[in-house]
């Protein structure tokens, strides 16, 4: 199946280039899954949300590790610490998101990550590290 | 909170009736916050996936309660079994999704149900049950 | 089809709450359908972007009108005026997201709204309106 | 800021790879955006929904030309082509959504697809193109 797949791709394009490419995937898959997702400052509630998304995106091709983590909010959308009144919660969004993706594929590694980068005012996505595995 | 909340509405709007509008919520955010989640035929993936919403939904004003499982598709999308190459997965769709949600409002307990249903071709959100609460 | 989707619902819920149970299901669909929808404040950007779901949502049972607008964000999520470069652009989000929707079910119109609520903090969806129709 | 994005990736990413890993992300985007949301066949509807998600994914860094369109799904879940009853629609689904990004970076212009592949029976997304623009 894996070689079926590699008949739809440019011919030009690397294996390096490929985990990139299923990097960039990887990433805005959980951010586009996850935006908007309810959630409090509870760390059960956080913690079983994001293993819910991680558990998902495992199931993804080429995908070796996933972690992902909720920070607390910046620009006025900072996590509420306790669920006071009925509407006292928020959700997942680009400033509270951190993920970090890590694919195989044909003998490289390449590792992403998305996070909230203040300098910027953007969820950046970007690469990490890319190497090429010593063995497989 | 819950009291401002309240102006907003309709002056004829009844608890019971608020009850009834929340339940359409809450089935509603689950189904499109799951619609695409990748997902395969893994007790655990499955179960991991679906206590991640339930404990987001579980944030949501006016929750009692929330089951959420998979079951296995219909029309040609039924669950693969086994990741026996990159591609061996599918995905929460319309089909597969089952849930069932609680909300208690002003002394109202209002079930409610999502769930495919094969003679309608249709993932049919309804209001399973109602009643006044004898206390509180 | 109707018919048959109706003896799923608990025997005593009326053609006015079912109306209301419907729409709560597509403020909350339109709702988490839009969140981390990239939008810039070009007004045929936010246009084409709103039209989307408005046909989209139209098409689901019951719906007579839909109108959807964004509005400037609020808490340091403000629309972003021009794009000055490549990472000058927001999101649908909590704040910024209006919706209306006009539901008929019965013989029963009910007009409900979802909008970023500054006292609740909180993107409250309610029932503006609920009627029985003259005719029909 | 597009200078200062790019200390956050390693050092060995070309500008031919950071073009690639961007049209992952669109893709990917694009297609998680979509996933649930509910359609008819009618040439207006399907439009202005393909429409909508072009305009915002256009908002997007390094985003060249969008192109989204629905085909008649796969595996039983064909559109539905009348608006017959109340239930008879269905929704963007892995098996109908067709889309193709061009991203630019830095003089390297990148095409990407995603489209249900039979012979998988997979939504795949890949790199149809990728070279260098001759200026600019």
């Amino acid at each position: 199946m894996e070689k079926l797949s590699e008949t739809y791709f440019d011919d030009s394009v690397t294996p390096r280039e490929h985990a990139i490419f299923e990097l960039g995937i990887k990433l805005a898959a959980i951010f586009h899954l996850m935006m908007g997702t309810p959630v409090i400052n509870d760390p059960e509630v956080v913690k079983s949300i994001c293993e819910g998304i991680v558990s998902s995106i495992s199931c993804q091709p080429f995908v070796a590790r996933v972690d992902i983590s909720l920070k607390p909010g910046q620009r006025g959308r900072e996590f509420k610490y306790t669920k006071r009144h009925e509407f006292d919660y928020t959700s997942v969004n680009e400033t509270n998101l951190v993920a970090e993706v890590e694919v195989k594929y044909s003998g490289w590694l390449a590792v992403g990550r998305v996070e909230w980068v203040s300098d910027l005012g953007y969820p950046l996505m970007y690469i990490k590290e890319i190497h090429q595995l010593s063995e497989n």
